[in-house]
């Protein structure tokens, strides 16, 4: 069984909204195993909306449409979906009773397009809307489905739980054929190498499957199973899973909502560890992230922003001769930067950045994007050089994030 | 003229990422008078592709895709589009140099599907990707245009800037009946304020109009208007926004694409001022977006990080008896961490913020969300009170946010 999501509404094609009912009715249905093939959206156009649903019956066999079912004259959907069927919109007498009601309670004017809103194809079943007054309907034609909602997120979403999940589960049989995910989250590598060492596990169409995409500081490696039940779907993820950790399983910190402030959290609570930071071109970034959990004043003391020279030597006592001799884009500078920092802040540990953000300031030795790194654990320090590619703020975020993963592996062995 | 937005990509399909591609390409189609009269998504499948570019092909002049142009087997956008256009792929010879170079320059072996990426559709215009490796390409058939991008927003968005946009305007000539729009950036109003101060000036599709949208940290007040051409929808949107700024106009720190931290720039860099922070629960986030502007360096010299009180007394020289006295969540600690850290780093001026971030650690007296700060312009300290609410991310953000804007207005007077 495959469906389709169509959208409607002029605000979307300029622009003006994004679209998260068909983000949110994409997730429901994979949920019950109903595949979707297709999302569009049109605007408030009676006969654009026709040649949609034209369209989207020449290849789903459920057709869920948001929007358009409200009381002024650019709602079009109940319109297109009547002529579209070919048939008469008739009132439902419930429907009306409940806006007439609406209004008197409020004590306002209920004006004749409020009516139009209890308006539905004939033979269509009416799915109520609890917290609008617009209702929603669903109708069977030449086995196909169509189910219509309000594009309001709050009056739409508890009518896809409460009324057409269950009519597509009973109709269908679904919700034996359930979809289940799970993202891991890989720093450290480019996608193209992700790819190449995962290469063979993947293949297209194949289930359980594997998407790699790449997001802006990381890689994103996504395993999806196809199953009976969710039992059975898990068991699968958990095999693929195995075998991707014996690739790439270094490069890996985390799944799903799982951050890199937060593992570093675990390790550095558990081992009652203290950290401070020391930051050039990330210029706080790496201390912000380290107290985005809740409690991280159990183990973040402080930082120091050291963006000029002036105050990496005055603030954090980097000794002038390393400036002098190596500059402070290098490894000598980012190892006293750790260094100072656990010894001014006296921590178990420090992070350090160096590095040149662009887009100005790069040479030929040293380019925009070169970053040096220092991590001082109980005194041991080890420091890394990186390039980073893209924007400033892209340089600067992939630091930001490189400089987390490098701590928390060293701190994980 | 009119086009069609077709986004690629099965996690589209299954829910897992929001399209946010589709919602900047209409506004970028609208604001040059390109009509946009459907949206498609379509999952990783070549058959599905090929069948939506048709579709889109009979009824629509310009087809804008994003998306499946990357190194990995799931990529098929540029077989689909080879194959529906009936032409061959070629390597292009400038794209190969660069991805050489780029692998070369990383000391990364480039793989045998990195090597894709180089391959154009025969007869293609190659559009250049300056922020990633995956370049993207412009087709003329039958008279119709394909233009193919990435799926990356920070690769895609200047290459329909730098590329697509004047490829269009030159190509049609378009720009007759053009949108424009304008966004005002307020700061330090709720949003049912800013309606009830400029409710008067709503007209429900009137042209121009007014939309308020609440964002996490700002409110944004977007003019519209709809004209002949540039100049005169400029004109109806200049006639609206000087009435705007008339009721709101002291919350209102810029337009458009402008940033608080841009703006703070501008006034520092033309009165030579410098600038330092000392920051506790905002922990880096203001030193952070000082730094967002390329040439920062010219005014910000650093920060303190001062999470633990034990911190704010010894690098940042808070007295012990204001801690102990008021806490350090007060005005008084507020203002004696901006003068300390203007002393400290030898700066012009200093922002400072302290407060309970939560979700833990508030009181009756002190509840989660009470932030202090304190600006410290050369010696005149300011300080102020405020009660943000929402999530710990939330109000972290808030502060941060409006530290920003009370250090713009006073530097602005």
């Amino acid at each position: 069984v495959n469906a389709e999501v169509i959208t409607v509404g002029t605000e979307l094609l300029l622009g003006q909204i994004l679209d998260t009912n068909s983000l949110y009715l994409s997730r429901k249905l994979a949920e019950i195993g109903v595949n979707l093939y297709y999302k569009t959206s049109v605007g408030d156009n009676t006969g654009r909306l026709k040649a949609a649903l034209e369209i989207a019956a020449g290849r789903a066999d459920i057709i869920v449409i948001t929007g358009g079912l409200g009381p002024t004259v650019d709602d079009i959907t109940r319109d297109g979906i009547a002529e579209y069927t070919g048939r008469k919109l008739l009132p439902d007498n419930e429907t009306m009773l409940k806006l007439e009601h609406f209004f008197k309670a409020r004590r306002i004017k209920m004006s004749e397009n409020n009516r139009v809103q209890a308006y539905i194809p004939e033979g269509a079943t009416v799915i109520e809307n609890r917290a609008g007054t617009a209702p929603g309907f669903i109708i069977e034609q030449k086995g196909k489905v169509i189910a219509a909602m309000p594009g309001v997120p709050s009056e739409m979403r508890p009518m896809m739980e409460n009324a057409v999940i269950p009519f597509l589960l009973q109709k269908y049989g679904i919700g034996k054929n359930v979809i289940r995910s799970r993202s891991l989250k890989v720093v450290g590598l480019p996608e193209s190498l992700v790819d190449e060492k995962i290469h063979d596990l993947f293949v297209v169409s194949e289930n359980p499957s594997i998407g790699v995409y790449a997001h802006q500081t990381e890689i994103e490696v996504r395993l999806t199973a196809k199953a009976e039940n969710t039992e059975s779907a898990d068991a699968m993820i958990e095999g693929l899973k195995q075998k991707v950790y014996g690739r790439i399983g270094d490069a890996v910190y985390g799944e799903e909502e799982e951050t890199l402030e937060g593992k570093i959290a675990e390790i550095l609570l558990a081992g009652k560890m203290t950290v401070s930071t020391a930051e050039s071109c990330t210029a706080g970034l790496l201390s912000f992230r380290l107290t985005n959990i809740a409690g991280s004043s159990a183990y973040f003391m402080g930082g120091i922003n050291a963006y000029s020279n002036e105050v990496k030597k005055s603030m954090l006592g980097v000794p002038e001769h390393i400036i002098e001799k190596y500059g402070a884009v290098s490894a000598e500078c980012a190892e006293a930067m750790a260094k100072m920092s656990r010894e001014k802040f006296k921590t178990d540990c420090a992070v350090s950045v160096t590095g040149i953000a662009g887009p100005g300031g790069g040479t030929d030795e040293k380019p925009v994007g070169l970053v040096y790194m220092g991590i001082d654990i109980k005194g041991s320090v080890k420091t890394s050089r990186h390039l980073f590619t893209g924007s400033r703020d892209m340089v600067r975020a992939r630091a930001g994030h490189t400089a987390l993963f490098n701590f928390y592996k060293l701190l994980k062995n």
